[in-house]
Protein backbone atom coordinates (compact mmCIF):
# COMPACT_ATOMS: atom_id res chain seq x y z
CA UNK A 1 0.00 0.00 0.00
CA UNK A 2 3.05 2.41 -0.02
CA UNK A 3 1.78 3.70 -3.70
CA UNK A 4 -1.54 4.65 -2.28
CA UNK A 5 0.02 6.16 1.01
CA UNK A 6 2.22 8.30 -1.90
CA UNK A 7 -1.06 9.11 -4.18
CA UNK A 8 -3.37 9.83 -1.06
CA UNK A 9 -0.34 11.76 0.92
CA UNK A 10 -2.31 15.05 1.45
CA UNK A 11 -5.29 13.40 2.03
CA UNK A 12 -6.98 12.76 5.28
CA UNK A 13 -6.96 9.48 6.55
CA UNK A 14 -10.69 8.50 6.54
CA UNK A 15 -10.44 9.81 2.84
CA UNK A 16 -7.36 8.21 2.23
CA UNK A 17 -8.98 4.57 3.56
CA UNK A 18 -12.30 5.15 1.47
CA UNK A 19 -9.99 5.99 -1.77
CA UNK A 20 -7.92 2.66 -0.83
CA UNK A 21 -10.79 0.74 -0.41
CA UNK A 22 -12.72 1.78 -3.78
CA UNK A 23 -9.95 1.41 -5.80
CA UNK A 24 -9.46 -2.42 -4.40
CA UNK A 25 -13.48 -3.25 -5.48
CA UNK A 26 -12.90 -1.75 -8.52
CA UNK A 27 -9.54 -3.89 -9.52
CA UNK A 28 -11.45 -6.33 -8.13
CA UNK A 29 -14.72 -5.87 -10.35
CA UNK A 30 -12.45 -5.81 -13.26
CA UNK A 31 -10.48 -8.64 -13.12
CA UNK A 32 -13.68 -10.43 -11.69
CA UNK A 33 -15.47 -9.29 -15.60
CA UNK A 34 -12.05 -9.64 -17.17
CA UNK A 35 -12.31 -13.16 -16.05
CA UNK A 36 -16.05 -13.76 -16.79
CA UNK A 37 -15.38 -12.24 -20.46
CA UNK A 38 -12.93 -14.44 -21.28
CA UNK A 39 -15.06 -17.50 -20.43
CA UNK A 40 -17.76 -16.55 -22.39
CA UNK A 41 -15.50 -16.01 -24.98
CA UNK A 42 -14.44 -19.53 -24.64
CA UNK A 43 -15.48 -22.26 -27.53
CA UNK A 44 -16.25 -25.61 -25.89
CA UNK A 45 -16.79 -28.35 -28.40
CA UNK A 46 -18.25 -32.39 -27.85
CA UNK A 47 -16.45 -34.11 -30.69
CA UNK A 48 -17.71 -37.83 -31.19
CA UNK A 49 -15.64 -40.23 -33.33
CA UNK A 50 -16.44 -43.64 -34.66
CA UNK A 51 -13.17 -45.57 -35.54
CA UNK A 52 -12.42 -48.08 -37.97
CA UNK A 53 -11.78 -50.93 -35.38
CA UNK A 54 -8.91 -52.42 -37.56
CA UNK A 55 -6.73 -48.60 -37.45
CA UNK A 56 -7.37 -47.56 -33.84
CA UNK A 57 -4.31 -47.94 -31.95
CA UNK A 58 -3.05 -45.59 -35.24
CA UNK A 59 -5.57 -43.48 -34.63
CA UNK A 60 -5.34 -42.78 -31.04
CA UNK A 61 -1.64 -42.11 -31.78
CA UNK A 62 -2.53 -39.32 -34.69
CA UNK A 63 -5.12 -37.90 -31.42
CA UNK A 64 -2.44 -37.83 -28.55
CA UNK A 65 -0.23 -36.51 -30.99
CA UNK A 66 -2.17 -33.44 -32.39
CA UNK A 67 -3.31 -32.92 -28.79
CA UNK A 68 -0.30 -32.86 -27.32
CA UNK A 69 1.17 -30.32 -30.12
CA UNK A 70 -1.56 -27.43 -30.20
CA UNK A 71 -1.55 -27.60 -26.32
CA UNK A 72 2.31 -26.91 -26.31
CA UNK A 73 2.16 -24.45 -29.34
CA UNK A 74 -0.84 -22.59 -29.76
CA UNK A 75 -1.78 -19.75 -26.64
CA UNK A 76 -5.73 -20.49 -27.67
CA UNK A 77 -6.13 -24.04 -26.85
CA UNK A 78 -7.01 -24.52 -23.76
CA UNK A 79 -7.40 -28.04 -23.16
CA UNK A 80 -8.33 -31.58 -24.81
CA UNK A 81 -9.92 -35.00 -22.47
CA UNK A 82 -10.01 -37.50 -25.04
CA UNK A 83 -12.25 -40.98 -23.81
CA UNK A 84 -13.02 -43.98 -25.38
CA UNK A 85 -16.22 -46.03 -24.48
CA UNK A 86 -15.31 -48.80 -21.86
CA UNK A 87 -17.33 -51.04 -24.03
CA UNK A 88 -16.56 -50.04 -26.93
CA UNK A 89 -13.18 -48.28 -27.61
CA UNK A 90 -13.80 -47.46 -31.27
CA UNK A 91 -16.55 -45.01 -29.87
CA UNK A 92 -14.52 -41.76 -28.71
CA UNK A 93 -15.58 -38.32 -27.04
CA UNK A 94 -13.26 -35.59 -27.51
CA UNK A 95 -13.91 -32.48 -25.38
CA UNK A 96 -12.20 -28.78 -26.43
CA UNK A 97 -11.47 -25.70 -25.09
CA UNK A 98 -10.59 -22.85 -26.98
CA UNK A 99 -9.94 -19.47 -26.04
CA UNK A 100 -12.43 -17.76 -28.84
CA UNK A 101 -13.38 -18.10 -31.93
CA UNK A 102 -10.21 -16.63 -33.34
CA UNK A 103 -8.01 -18.88 -31.70
CA UNK A 104 -10.30 -21.76 -33.10
CA UNK A 105 -9.92 -20.85 -36.16
CA UNK A 106 -6.22 -20.52 -36.33
CA UNK A 107 -5.80 -23.98 -34.84
CA UNK A 108 -7.65 -25.58 -37.77
CA UNK A 109 -5.20 -24.09 -40.15
CA UNK A 110 -2.27 -25.23 -38.21
CA UNK A 111 0.48 -27.85 -40.06
CA UNK A 112 -0.20 -29.94 -37.16
CA UNK A 113 -4.04 -30.47 -37.17
CA UNK A 114 -3.80 -30.38 -40.97
CA UNK A 115 -1.68 -33.25 -40.76
CA UNK A 116 -3.95 -35.23 -38.29
CA UNK A 117 -7.21 -34.12 -40.46
CA UNK A 118 -5.12 -35.97 -43.00
CA UNK A 119 -3.32 -39.11 -41.74
CA UNK A 120 -6.89 -39.83 -39.75
CA UNK A 121 -9.29 -39.02 -43.19
CA UNK A 122 -9.75 -43.15 -43.94
CA UNK A 123 -9.97 -43.93 -40.55
CA UNK A 124 -12.74 -42.28 -38.98
CA UNK A 125 -16.11 -43.48 -39.93
CA UNK A 126 -18.73 -40.73 -38.47
CA UNK A 127 -17.66 -37.63 -36.62
CA UNK A 128 -20.18 -35.60 -35.19
CA UNK A 129 -19.42 -32.08 -33.44
CA UNK A 130 -21.84 -30.29 -31.32
CA UNK A 131 -21.15 -26.57 -30.27
CA UNK A 132 -22.14 -26.34 -26.53
CA UNK A 133 -22.17 -23.63 -23.53
CA UNK A 134 -20.61 -24.11 -20.42
CA UNK A 135 -22.95 -24.66 -17.63
CA UNK A 136 -20.94 -25.39 -14.81
CA UNK A 137 -16.89 -26.99 -14.28
CA UNK A 138 -16.10 -27.66 -10.30
CA UNK A 139 -12.75 -29.35 -9.70
CA UNK A 140 -9.89 -30.34 -6.87
CA UNK A 141 -6.84 -27.67 -7.88
CA UNK A 142 -4.57 -29.05 -10.18
CA UNK A 143 -7.30 -30.88 -11.93
CA UNK B 1 22.15 -34.77 -1.11
CA UNK B 2 23.54 -34.27 2.07
CA UNK B 3 21.69 -36.87 3.42
CA UNK B 4 23.23 -39.35 0.72
CA UNK B 5 27.21 -37.71 1.72
CA UNK B 6 26.17 -39.15 5.54
CA UNK B 7 24.71 -42.47 4.27
CA UNK B 8 27.90 -43.06 1.57
CA UNK B 9 30.74 -41.45 3.69
CA UNK B 10 32.42 -44.62 4.04
CA UNK B 11 32.53 -45.10 -0.10
CA UNK B 12 34.67 -43.98 -3.20
CA UNK B 13 33.17 -40.72 -4.96
CA UNK B 14 32.07 -43.09 -7.71
CA UNK B 15 30.37 -45.96 -5.82
CA UNK B 16 28.58 -42.94 -4.25
CA UNK B 17 27.61 -41.08 -7.76
CA UNK B 18 26.26 -44.16 -8.38
CA UNK B 19 24.76 -45.02 -5.62
CA UNK B 20 22.86 -41.51 -5.73
CA UNK B 21 21.94 -41.80 -9.02
CA UNK B 22 20.35 -45.23 -8.79
CA UNK B 23 18.19 -43.93 -5.62
CA UNK B 24 17.24 -40.48 -7.99
CA UNK B 25 16.02 -42.86 -10.88
CA UNK B 26 14.58 -45.80 -7.92
CA UNK B 27 12.54 -42.20 -6.25
CA UNK B 28 11.39 -41.14 -9.80
CA UNK B 29 10.18 -44.27 -11.37
CA UNK B 30 7.97 -45.01 -7.87
CA UNK B 31 6.85 -41.44 -8.53
CA UNK B 32 5.96 -42.10 -11.89
CA UNK B 33 4.54 -45.49 -11.43
CA UNK B 34 2.29 -43.91 -8.61
CA UNK B 35 0.64 -41.58 -10.75
CA UNK B 36 -0.28 -44.36 -13.59
CA UNK B 37 -1.51 -46.36 -11.23
CA UNK B 38 -3.92 -43.06 -9.30
CA UNK B 39 -5.32 -42.37 -13.24
CA UNK B 40 -5.67 -46.24 -13.79
CA UNK B 41 -7.84 -46.61 -10.88
CA UNK B 42 -9.59 -43.74 -11.93
CA UNK B 43 -13.44 -43.95 -12.66
CA UNK B 44 -14.26 -41.44 -15.76
CA UNK B 45 -17.99 -40.97 -16.86
CA UNK B 46 -20.08 -39.05 -19.35
CA UNK B 47 -23.40 -38.71 -18.11
CA UNK B 48 -25.90 -37.17 -20.69
CA UNK B 49 -29.34 -35.67 -19.10
CA UNK B 50 -32.00 -34.60 -21.23
CA UNK B 51 -34.40 -31.86 -19.15
CA UNK B 52 -37.75 -31.21 -19.30
CA UNK B 53 -37.76 -27.62 -20.89
CA UNK B 54 -39.91 -25.96 -18.49
CA UNK B 55 -37.74 -26.89 -15.42
CA UNK B 56 -34.53 -26.00 -16.65
CA UNK B 57 -33.43 -23.24 -14.73
CA UNK B 58 -34.14 -25.48 -11.48
CA UNK B 59 -32.56 -28.31 -13.09
CA UNK B 60 -28.84 -26.53 -13.48
CA UNK B 61 -29.11 -25.01 -10.39
CA UNK B 62 -29.42 -28.20 -8.57
CA UNK B 63 -26.42 -30.00 -10.35
CA UNK B 64 -24.63 -27.22 -10.00
CA UNK B 65 -24.94 -27.08 -6.11
CA UNK B 66 -24.44 -31.08 -5.93
CA UNK B 67 -21.09 -30.22 -8.22
CA UNK B 68 -19.87 -27.55 -6.16
CA UNK B 69 -20.47 -29.40 -2.92
CA UNK B 70 -19.26 -32.72 -3.80
CA UNK B 71 -15.84 -31.09 -4.88
CA UNK B 72 -15.54 -29.13 -1.43
CA UNK B 73 -16.62 -32.56 0.56
CA UNK B 74 -15.30 -35.19 -1.32
CA UNK B 75 -11.67 -35.97 -1.30
CA UNK B 76 -12.51 -38.72 -4.08
CA UNK B 77 -14.17 -36.23 -6.33
CA UNK B 78 -12.28 -34.72 -8.69
CA UNK B 79 -13.90 -32.98 -11.52
CA UNK B 80 -17.16 -32.04 -13.22
CA UNK B 81 -17.87 -30.23 -16.63
CA UNK B 82 -21.55 -29.94 -17.32
CA UNK B 83 -22.03 -28.38 -20.59
CA UNK B 84 -24.91 -28.01 -22.40
CA UNK B 85 -26.26 -28.18 -26.62
CA UNK B 86 -26.03 -24.49 -27.70
CA UNK B 87 -28.78 -25.29 -30.21
CA UNK B 88 -31.09 -26.83 -27.49
CA UNK B 89 -29.84 -26.19 -23.67
CA UNK B 90 -32.10 -28.84 -22.63
CA UNK B 91 -29.38 -31.36 -24.00
CA UNK B 92 -26.63 -32.15 -21.13
CA UNK B 93 -23.24 -33.75 -21.11
CA UNK B 94 -21.58 -33.93 -17.62
CA UNK B 95 -18.07 -35.33 -18.10
CA UNK B 96 -16.93 -36.41 -14.26
CA UNK B 97 -13.89 -38.02 -12.68
CA UNK B 98 -13.49 -39.73 -9.36
CA UNK B 99 -10.46 -40.98 -7.79
CA UNK B 100 -11.62 -44.76 -7.71
CA UNK B 101 -14.50 -47.01 -7.17
CA UNK B 102 -14.24 -46.93 -3.44
CA UNK B 103 -14.74 -42.88 -4.16
CA UNK B 104 -17.77 -43.02 -6.40
CA UNK B 105 -19.62 -45.88 -4.24
CA UNK B 106 -19.10 -43.35 -1.36
CA UNK B 107 -19.96 -40.12 -3.69
CA UNK B 108 -23.80 -41.84 -4.27
CA UNK B 109 -24.48 -42.20 -0.70
CA UNK B 110 -23.78 -38.77 0.41
CA UNK B 111 -26.72 -36.30 1.47
CA UNK B 112 -25.79 -33.75 -0.98
CA UNK B 113 -25.81 -36.47 -4.08
CA UNK B 114 -29.09 -38.00 -2.87
CA UNK B 115 -30.86 -34.17 -2.26
CA UNK B 116 -29.74 -33.54 -5.95
CA UNK B 117 -31.35 -37.10 -7.05
CA UNK B 118 -34.43 -36.00 -5.28
CA UNK B 119 -34.63 -32.67 -6.76
CA UNK B 120 -34.29 -33.56 -10.25
CA UNK B 121 -36.81 -37.00 -10.30
CA UNK B 122 -39.04 -35.68 -11.96
CA UNK B 123 -37.02 -32.36 -14.32
CA UNK B 124 -35.15 -35.89 -16.32
CA UNK B 125 -36.80 -36.92 -19.07
CA UNK B 126 -33.79 -39.64 -20.11
CA UNK B 127 -30.30 -40.44 -18.77
CA UNK B 128 -27.76 -42.29 -20.53
CA UNK B 129 -24.16 -42.93 -18.72
CA UNK B 130 -21.29 -44.46 -20.16
CA UNK B 131 -17.92 -45.45 -18.38
CA UNK B 132 -14.87 -44.40 -20.29
CA UNK B 133 -11.47 -44.86 -20.38
CA UNK B 134 -8.87 -41.92 -20.78
CA UNK B 135 -7.20 -41.93 -24.48
CA UNK B 136 -5.62 -39.04 -23.30
CA UNK B 137 -5.54 -35.39 -21.43
CA UNK B 138 -3.73 -32.24 -22.60
CA UNK B 139 -4.19 -28.66 -21.07
CA UNK B 140 -2.87 -25.40 -20.23
CA UNK B 141 -1.74 -25.22 -16.97
CA UNK B 142 -4.32 -24.15 -14.66
CA UNK B 143 -6.89 -25.32 -16.74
Amino acid sequence: MNVMKLLTADLSYTKRTFLTVAIIFALGFTFHTTAMAQQQDQIVRVAKVKVDAGQLAQYNKALKEQMETAIRVEPGVLSYYAVADKKDHTSITIFEIYADMASYKAHIETPHFKKYKTTVEHMVKSLELTDVDIIGVAKKPGM
